[in-house]
């Protein structure tokens, strides 16, 4: 792997190319042209050609990528060959949505733990997931052997489930409270804005008005 | 506003940058530089003042971006200065989570009707928010001017329901489901998949492992 740093906006866009491949690997397509790929994300050839470039070499000219194996390359990259162990902060509307959202698991992220203060939550289960005190948080995380936090707390809970989760020497966080929060440097930090994805809708409704 | 086609990742980084300008002008900051933008959400100088080129003239030289104009720019361009009625169909575990969600409002999106198959949710109240069969969709759609649509039902129900929201005349749909769909030509459709966030994550992780 080239030591290039790559841009964000490649790695979410790897993430899409993967879910077109896994639909033609199923669909039992042998190989991919760019354009395919390209069509069916919506970005140019140029850009896919861009974007796995940045890994080496994939496909042939004049024949494309096999997929079965640049399925397995981009997952390499994605670090997807494994299992991730995830903490899950909050077991509130969302906590539980996100414990029953079957599409984690599909690929490769399970939560293990699920954490809150509510002391009538604290003790049951979602799903199959405990419920544990946060103050059980680092000793789970090194028992369980967690790796990655998801927040999905109410917003002013949001920065103090964060640093509970540094604490307890997570080093990758998903923040799906409605809240921007800190962390420190060694730690990576998304958020995830449910409302953005409604916003470029707007945006592109508006357009078609326009148009129209 | 310009004809030209504008790349659905500067809408996605409008709605960034938005949220920025929002915290400045809750903290009294009355100008922004592009640089101070790009700083705060993570990208180029010269990408933040590209997105913004598209729109018009917004900045001054050497003084930058007032804060409230620019704000009150970018939330007329992603057609955020009404407020956008929504139909959330289903009622299980995310859509409660959705329907409690704090972000929406805050950005002008209520969700004004839930809809579910299940007799037992059918007539219940989340939140404040009534929860009516899937057959009374396309009356409560004009009685409730609702315009976008979020799917929030398990995979295999989210087809029907995408149909259901089409046939309902809704021109903007978000889909929750971990499930690909498709919709007619002349609306608009978007993904959310909230494991993609993770995977950014796990890829970054990795690339830590790599320099230490």
């Amino acid at each position: 792997m080239k030591t290039m740093k790559v841009p964000e906006a490649t790695i979410s866009r790897l993430t899409i190319y993967s879910r077109f491949l896994e639909q033609a690997d199923a669909k039992g397509i042998l190989t991919v042209s760019s354009t395919d790929i390209a069509k069916n994300v919506g970005v140019t050839p140029a850009q896919v050609r861009k974007d796995l470039a940045y890994f080496g070499e994939f496909g042939t000219r004049g024949i494309g990528y096999t997929v079965k194996d640049l399925l397995k390359h981009i997952r390499k990259i994605l670090g997807l060959t494994k299992i991730w162990n995830v903490a899950l902060i909050g077991a509130g509307n969302l906590g539980r949505a996100l414990a029953h959202y079957k599409g984690f698991a599909k690929r490769g992220f399970e939560i293990k733990a699920i954490f809150d203060v509510d002391p009538s939550k604290i003790g049951s289960k979602i799903g199959n997931i405990n419920v544990y005190s946060m103050d059980e948080l680092n000793e789970k995380v090194k028992e369980l052997d967690l790796r990655l936090g998801i927040i999905a707390v109410p917003a002013v809970a949001a920065q103090e489930a964060a640093w509970a989760l540094v604490k307890a020497g997570i080093k990758g966080i998903i923040n799906f409270a409605p809240r921007s929060i800190i962390v420190d440097e060694n730690v990576i930090l998304r958020r995830v804005d449910l409302a953005a994805e409604l916003e470029v809708l707007t945006y592109n409704l508006q357009e078609c008005k326009i148009d129209a």
